[in-house]
């Protein structure tokens, strides 16, 4: 998902602004969009500008179901994939579909903090679950479990919004085995599972779809290109129906089918995995550069992991650091970041900071 | 908003369905669309294919304000609108922004039975308002505001659905009025507001929207295609505050970026409008066809209104009648139609029936 300036203003012309997560200009494939868009507007038939079938036109699913199928290493079928229209729009879809006022979210501490806006917007009560190097802390999370049921788990599993670090294989699999055993539901927001730099990460928690209560949302938006608004939840039959009942889908039909048509093209021409792997390669590079800037620069004043894949820097500075603070210095040197404490569901990590 | 065959099930090959609230095929502008898409294309920039403003994208709002202000006869501002991904979305995004479950929306007896189920999913209790050829019973309207405070009141004040009449211009006004008053606010359905056949019905009740709390949902669905999933929202400063301040808005940019570049093409490129023209003279002429079936088959078993506009054929039988019943029978001679019961928030209007 997006970390639009919301939280900051505009920032002073000429920043360099590190603070939002969305793809830089010259990745945005013009050229790419242009030529699936072509492809499908040279054989489009009336019923493509019709309403779409609510879980989404089949021969998209068809499609995607290939492609994901390629990515993840693992077959998926269309019948398990839902058209959505971007992970932010799927996560407030999930939560209007399957909590109530007053149901309790189990979040990463930190997390990504535009999400915890939209919990807020369906009045769910967040509890943190802290990370180390494997990403959430498990023997925490079933700690808090004996305290309280939640109806949600939030998690970034590749690739972390803002920590960039990786939920191990295990722990996927533990959190899904404890989605059954305690009947909550595992939203994992899998934006970023496709954008290694090197290795892949361990197989996305989609492809576990099967074993669990588990809802993996997908997006076009890092890969493609946000503004086209097309994304996908990857679930079981079971919820696949709590999904399909909705009032808003039932009435106005698939979620963004018009342009889910200009994806199918885009995956059927190569055109998708193609990009993908420009990405990939350009990232990689990127983050070279940034890690040997940060280690000259403030090596001695922060630490960090080497991001292996994503968006994101998480930097952790001195106990007594205020990043908040630290924000109006750079803003004077045209430096722009968030803050830590954005990113923490009870006001902590005034530390840290993400640089994306 | 659309009317799925979701009640129905999909209805037998060959079946002539005047069920579905949907554009015939050769209604569907696919050739307007392809002209307005490669316009855009040709010139398409990478940060139109970013997250967008999530107001909706100025150039896009410049250009519908002024596409209302004629459509309508009164000058609309950019900054009164707001981009949805159409009145299905719209509706549900308002319930979401301003109701609590366990608040009461009025809605007119009949009205659109889809937007029941959106209701519903937001837990709010329905109150119907009953009808009479100027819409809407204000006297009634006034006598259940002594009873119960609404928190919204839904209405389709021009070519309802399902009864094709129209609200009259007073009982707009005091509508308006009254929602200030009174502290609700109305969602008001405009989705056929411009497909009048002749004459114009009273000004939308968008364009009152300084004058009480008004959010005028709009749509590109029935004036252009329903799978471009775009519309609009026309409301006053205080309450687009609320509407911007949504979580998932806020992560994801405004809710159809791409598709909204392609409709504003369609809109400065004339299409739009001259296509509007097309589909007036065309339903005009269906109409009377209709009408005219419909007196010389079963002029002495139905009562109706010859629609003035909009989608939609109200036909009411003797009070023994059972539609749902009929439906059966009809189906057998491959005709679809929607049941009267469907469109009544409790039960009721069991002798009245729905053609598309």
């Amino acid at each position: 998902m997006a970390s639009q300036v919301t939280f900051d203003g505009a920032p002073a012309p000429g920043t360099i602004n590190f603070g939002v997560g969305q793809p830089s200009a010259d990745l945005l494939p013009v050229e790419l969009i242009r030529s699936a868009a072509e492809d499908f507007l040279a054989v489009a038939q009336p019923f493509e500008f019709n309403y779409g079938e609510i879980q989404g036109d089949l021969r998209f699913r068809d499609t995607l179901a290939s492609f994901l199928s390629r990515a993840y290493g693992k077959t998926a079928t269309a019948d398990s994939l839902f058209l959505s229209a971007g992970n932010s729009q799927a996560l407030d879809f999930v939560c209007g579909r399957f909590t109530q006022p007053g149901d309790t979210v189990f979040v990463e501490e930190p997390s990504y903090f535009l999400a915890f806006r939209i919990f807020s917007d369906h009045g769910l009560n967040m509890v943190g679950i802290p990370v180390d190097e494997h990403g959430m802390c498990m023997d925490r999370f079933e700690e808090e479990l004996l305290r309280v049921r939640p109806r949600l788990v939030y998690t970034i599993p590749s690739f972390h919004n803002p920590a960039g670090l990786t939920l191990s294989g295990k722990r996927r699999r533990r959190l899904v085995e404890l989605s059954r055993e305690h009947g909550f539901l595992v939203a994992a927001d899998e934006v970023y599972q496709l954008l290694y730099y090197d290795a892949p990460p361990p197989p996305a928690i989609g492809t576990l779809a099967e074993e669990g209560n588990v809802l993996s949302l997908g997006s076009f938006s890092k890969i493609l290109a946000p503004g086209l608004r097309l994304g996908w939840i990857q679930t079981n039959a079971e919820l696949m129906k709590t999904l399909l009942a909705s009032g808003s889908l039932n009435s106005g039909g698939a979620f963004n089918h018009a342009t889910s048509h200009i994806v199918r093209h885009a995956i059927d021409m190569g055109l998708q995995e193609s990009h993908i792997v420009h990405l990939r390669k350009n990232y990689r590079g990127r983050v070279e550069v940034m890690d040997a800037v940060l280690r000259k620069h403030i090596g001695d004043l922060a630490s960090w992991q080497k991001p292996q894949g994503g968006y994101f820097f998480w930097l952790e500075m001195a106990d007594q650091v205020n990043t908040l603070a630290l924000k109006t210095r750079a803003a004077e040197f045209r430096t722009g970041f968030q803050p830590g404490e954005l990113f923490s569901s009870r006001g902590a990590l005034q530390n840290c900071l993400r640089l994306s």
